[in-house]
Order: structure tokens, then C-alpha cells, then sequence
């Protein structure tokens, strides 16, 4: 369904992402990961980013939809925006997506960890500005929320398309980091008197909220009550890319 | 139970943050806040925070835990880290926390959505160096993600302690930015034949998962089941401060 647009420049799908000096994990290395496969897995879990940019001296972190097209992330902002020039200056960014997967209890305070999956990716955006690619990546931002959902909506009109500016970053510089299992405790304090273990998360869909201003007229859509990002990713990565 | 150590000067406890220029939230401004407790609320529900830090133009946003401790959020580094030294540097972050509460569903493309809540620190941060501050703040990280759990392990030895660096930075430059209920569709949309509504989340703990390699001493903590981050946020607010 959805087309593999955006191929930047210099862009391959090495099964490996390259390690820079910027994307090398520096700190407990031993958690890290450069592999494509492992990042889009997190990528296409995840639901918002955290999208960081520089404004002189400042960083900012902004909460933001995205969605993973092909080898590159999907990201838009209304034209109106002071992100929106952020983006078409070509100024770096850093988009880094998280998932929490539990709380690691130690038995000793320094030992206390938490479980997740994290992808960061560096990089410069560029903007998609022919109708058909920025159509088909718009749609991927509701398909990542919500597949099927492109098809089930009233699509853009030429008003609504000036109103937004779509970019891509291509996955080129990119990182994943993550801990799993349960805590690393010293040998001087595994006999000592106190619970060790992990409680893992799990984010679930609640019940279904119709609009309460004015009742839909079409039905609910298929799969929100088995609504489970973690099989979404499964689907994705079972795509012919 | 925890000590309000940390109050750099300059701080009040006014029920509103001031807005400055680099606080202000210029993108549909109706959804800001500047209010004090809002930003708690949100702060002491997160687990998980972005960091966001600069490093010659390149921004670098890092996942991080933290806790909020009175006026100010702690953050904690390994003294071999990159990261303690952007903090003791005094350079400017941005620290965001965001809680994901659902999907909006519009019936049309246009107006798709997310309900959020999130809260964006600007500000740069202090170390904090003297022993029962450190302690103080090192214990509020264990207490953020399982109240109870700093008296429930062994405190952090001096040899732990010199291996960690703590960072205070003050809730000063702080903005609140969320959005609730249905979709706002387009009143010519309304009769459209598409279902319109919000899909919730909720994150919920699962079975805890006692140590796996050494099965531990000390009794599962009490509250695992019932883990509900709203609640401590409730818990937090009744507090005197």
C-alpha cells in the first residue's frame, strides 16, 4: 500500500547503519545496536517522537507524530510554524523514539535500572514537495497510527496540503540502545534481604470514544479493541521492502 | 519523606511560571499552560523524560529517568559520562516529559491528532556535591519510579556515590502544552460517512518478574499490582510543600 518514495542520496539498506562519531554509543556500549532491523522494529512500535533542534544556544525537545517510510522518517508541521522553518533550513536534527518496558528493582539503589528500547537518529530533513510523495506520506503518519486508517477518512484538500509542509529524514545516522532482563546485582549483595526483579509496562487501548459532539455516522473501525503497536511491527517488518 | 533541598536562588513558589520568550508556545497557544501544578501533575505521573543537549550544532536527545524533587527536576550521570560533563558544563537543556493519552480519530485526514499531556524545562542545571543533598536527590530517582523503594535496597556506598554525579535544574523556564477529547472535524465533514472518536491508552504493570539468576530474599514490595502513575501523581499533590 504505501509506496517506497524517499531514497535519498547516498542512501542504502545495508542490513548495518554505519558508526560515526556521532551515532557511536559511548556509554555501557555493550547495550547498543547499529542493526536496521532492530531500529525499524522500535521505529514502526513507537507512536511520538521526541524531536530535538537548536534555536542559537538552546535545544528544544518537542513531543511529535512521525512515521517510518521506507528508509526514512516521515515528519510534518503546519506551514505557519516556527518548526516548519526549522526543518527547510536543513538544520540538524535529532529525532530519538522510546519504548519503556519496565522498572528494574535492585537490590542495591545503584543497581536500580529501567528495561526499554530507544532509537535516536541524526540528520538533516528534506522536504517532499510533490503532490504524490507528500500525499503518500502523509498517509503514512495516520497508516503508523492506524493502518488501514488513510483509506478511511476524507484525504487532504489542496487548502489542507498548502496548510502543511511534509519532510523526510533519511535513516542513515542512526543508533538504538536498549536493556532487557532482569537486574545486575554485585555477588556481595545477592544474599541481602530485599526483592530484586523487574515490573514490566504494557500500554493497552481503553474502550473506544465515539465523538461525543456529533455521533459518527460510519462504523467503528476494525482492530481498535486488539489495537497492539508490538504486532503492528511484527506486520511491518514482514513487508517486502 | 523527601527533604526540599533544592531551591537555587532566584526560585519562588508561585502558582504560575513566568513566560518568556523562549517559553512561550506559539503553536496553537490555546492548548499552553503556565500553571505550576499542571506541570507537577505531569512531571510526577512521567517515568521517563527527554534530554535534550547541544553539541556544536548537532542537538542529541537521550532518554533519561528522573524525579521531580520540590522546585526542581534531578538528574543523575556516571562521572565517566559525556552527559555529566554537558551538565557541569552549565549548558542550556531542554528536559520534556510527555504522556501519551490517546489516538483522535477525525474524519478527515486533516484533522487527525494525539490526546497528550507534556511538560517542556528550559534552564541549565547545578550539581549538587554536598553529601545529604546528593543523597536526598539520588534517593528522590528510586522514590519517582516505586514510592517506598529508597528505605527497600541498600544506599548507595561512597564508592556508588562518588561513581554518580547529581544535577539539579530549577522548574523556572516551564511550559505546559496538552490536548484532550474528540476530534474537531470540519462541520462539512460532519455528515461524512467515516467514524470519528478517540482511542485511549493506558499503561498498566504486568506480572512482577522476581530476580530470574539469583531468586530473591526479600518479600515482593507491597503497591506492584495496583503500580498506577496517576495515583502517585494524586499522592504527590496532597502532599504539604
Amino acid at each position: 500500500m504505501l509506496p517506497v518514495v524517499v531514497h535519498p542520496p547516498g542512501m542504502d539498506s545495508r542490513a548495518s547503519f554505519p558508526v560515526t562519531p556521532l551515532t557511536k554509543v559511548s556509554r555501557l556500549p555493550a547495550r547498543a545496536s547499529y542493526d536496521r532491523a532492530d531500529a525499524y522494529a522500535i521505529l514502526d512500535e513507537g507512536l511520538v517522537a521526541a524531536v530535538g533542534f537548536v534555536d542559537g544556544e538552546q535545544p528544544f525537545v518537542i513531543p511529535m507524530a512521525y512515521a517510518r517510510l521506507g528508509d526514512a522518517l516521515v515528519l510534518h508541521a503546519a506551514s505557519t510554524s516556527r518548526f516548519q522553518r526549522v526543518l527547510a533550513s536543513g538544520a540538524r536534527l535529532c529525532v530519538t523514539v522510546m519504548l519503556v518496558d519496565g522498572i528494574v528493582l535492585a537490590r542495591s539503589a545503584f543497581h536500580h535500572s529501567m528495561n526499554y528500547r530507544s532509537v535516536v537518529v541524526l540528520g538533516s530533513a528534506a522536504e517532499l514537495t510533490a503532490e504524490p510523495e507528500k500525499l503518500a506520506a502523509l498517509g503514512s503518519l495516520l497508516e503508523h497510527a492506524l493502518p488501514g486508517r488513510s483509506a478511511a477518512c476524507r484525504p487532504p484538500s489542496a487548502v489542507e496540503l498548502k496548510a502543511t509542509r511534509v519532510f523526510a529524514l533519511p535513516l542513515v545516522e542512526v543508533s538504538v540502545k536498549r536493556r532487557a532482563g532482569g537486574p545486575l546485582d554485585d555477588a556481595e549483595d545477592l544474599d541481602s534481604p530485599y526483592w530484586a526483579g523487574v515490573l514490566p509496562f504494557t500500554t493497552r487501548p481503553g474502550i473506544p470514544e465515539p465523538d461525543p459532539a456529533h455521533p459518527p455516522r460510519g462504523r467503528e473501525p476494525g482492530g481498535l479493541a486488539s489495537y497492539d503497536r508490538a504486532t503492528f511491527t511484527r506486520a511491518q517488518q514482514e513487508k517486502p521492502r
